[in-house]
């Protein structure tokens, strides 16, 4: 078969038939830095064996833009957002699937570089990516490429985390510094700069999750705060569990750059994306322990307990203001930052 | 929430926020429709039991065009496409997870006729949706709708179906006629007329792989073909175990409308897509037994033997033609039928 020309070559509408081109795609891009005997086996689905138990399925699309940007790109993104959805059910995260749409036209050069950047998330992670598809659309029809992964992983014996479960008296932790990646993917879209540069916090987050039911399997809740803040989250998760929440604004860990950034655009770190942060709703009595835990990991050694959950027939997500006034946080209304994830 | 106007309304950028929009859009479309306990739970992933055994994964992205077409749609489509890939392992599949990337202003009527659809392929089929994502691009950055669908599966106890399994002396089986996909799909895009309508052949084959591997749980490989036609997907099953293979034109199922509308048109019907029909590799000894059998299943009354694999270094796949001769059946070349599925 005819080699690629990665270097100088884009995407045609062959590399979507299914034929000899679509052939060379898997194999030479897909398959070489994927690289595991699943996907390799080349059979339109992969086998693998599990024990008995309690299992769990997530999918994502992913059509950010910038595909590129400080701290990632879709590749990477594409493998935490699924792992992190998987892991929010208190799972360990077993494999990916993945699958992709590109728009004719594509540089081969770009597709390598966010194959390669997904494979070194994937394996950084060790989750690999056990099948796919590829699909090509006209040009002016896609907008690059877009990625939807779906992850399946294995949830431990004693552990039962559902949005619904969050009780009145649960303390609400957030594993770190919100805002973080909205602001660099806005920044890198309107070529803004806010002093030093801001990275996306995007990571996959399913060793942080072990180590926490490891200790406290009697987890409530865990949601990762992605598309509309933890603003949404928590008003997501109120009103699944039919509580209400009270926060204060000062316990919430926001870094001076999203601060000052979101004061100059006119936004609230509330309301702005994470892609490697968590909301955790514990019982009171396992909060501080589980808190400890937590700061001992790379990435949640800023974590904190931002609040409460009461009884409140009405849903609402409160917060004490800095200024010491109570504002009601809602949901994230329309849309502040499209194509965030 | 505000109720959505499915009647005059269209996607807006906010459908895909993450805020209320969003979850308005999956409350009163995917929840509604799809009707199941474990996607209603809300959360952002599905947990659900399993036994010990071998499991399969199978991903696949739907881009097909026109996304409504004679006998089905991108809703259907993407049900039964991905319930054969798993299927196409012998396993039987569990549940369904679905990604929607939506172009801003595609109508609401639209998106809610192809998920009433989806979701009577799926109730239809006994494989629910259980879990999901939305996201929204400008106009102009993707072309109505985008589906892709996960689908996850157990593998009966005696059962290692796999394209590397053919061995010279197997028979090679396809399931019934051939092209009817393609040329529905290209008779509706180009508003051609073949004599009587032709409608796709888009159906869920796992009861019918069911039935198959419980007579005959030694089936060597099984594959759809789809894009690429059985042409290709004969190629892929000899490339993958090393052998040759040897077909009869005459012994291949196609029906006088796709033939008349392949002369016309200068297509080849073995490269025309199926999404209903099956390829199957088994030994000798049991091929007449599951021969019978399937052709006792409603999806494949017109079953047939249509040749035999070989020992062959160069892994070719040769056809005795209608009128005497040979010919080199090659894998698909360039692009037919774009956007076919």
């Amino acid at each position: 078969m005819s080699r690629l020309d990665i270097k100088h070559g884009i995407i045609e509408m062959g590399h979507g038939s299914g034929g000899r081109a679509s052939a060379t795609l898997i194999e030479e891009l897909f398959i070489r830095h994927f690289d595991n005997s699943l996907l390799s086996q080349g059979n339109d689905q992969a086998a693998f064996n599990v024990p008995a138990g309690r299992m769990v399925i997530s999918t994502d699309a992913h059509v950010i833009t910038p595909l590129f940007f400080p701290g990632g790109d879709i590749g990477s993104l594409s493998v935490h957002g699924t792992i992190n959805d998987v892991a929010m059910s208190g799972a360990s995260p077993l494999y990916l699937a993945a699958s992709f749409i590109i728009e004719e036209g594509f540089p081969l050069a770009d597709l390598e570089a966010i194959v390669i950047s997904m494979a070194r998330a994937s394996k950084a992670a060790g989750v690999p990516v056990v099948t796919g598809d590829t699909k090509v659309v006209e040009r002016g029809k896609g907008d690059g490429v877009f990625i939807t992964t779906t992850g399946i992983g294995i949830v431990p014996a004693d552990v039962d985390i559902s949005g619904d479960r969050a009780r009145a008296g649960d303390l609400i932790i957030v594993s770190g510094s919100i805002g973080d990646h909205g602001i660099a993917i806005l920044s890198s879209r309107e070529g803004l700069e806010f002093g030093t540069a801001m990275e996306s916090d995007s990571a996959a987050l399913h060793t942080l999750v072990a180590a926490m039911v490891a200790d406290v399997p009697g987890i409530r809740c865990l949601r990762d705060p992605t598309r509309g803040g933890l603003a949404t989250t928590l008003n997501e998760l109120a009103r699944q569990s039919g509580v209400g929440m009270r926060i204060k604004e000062t316990a919430i860990p926001v870094k001076a750059e999203v601060k000052g950034a979101c004061e100059l655009l006119g936004l609230d770190p509330l309301y702005i994306a994470n892609e490697g942060k968590l909301v955790c709703i514990v019982a009171p009595e396992d909060a501080e322990r589980l808190l400890t835990i937590m700061q001992k990991h790379p990435l949640a050694q800023n974590a904190a307990i931002i609040g409460t959950v009461c009884t409140d027939a009405q849903q609402m997500v409160v917060m004490a203001t800095a200024f010491g006034g109570k504002r009601v946080v809602d949901w994230l209304a329309g849309e502040q930052l499209p194509r965030i994830c």
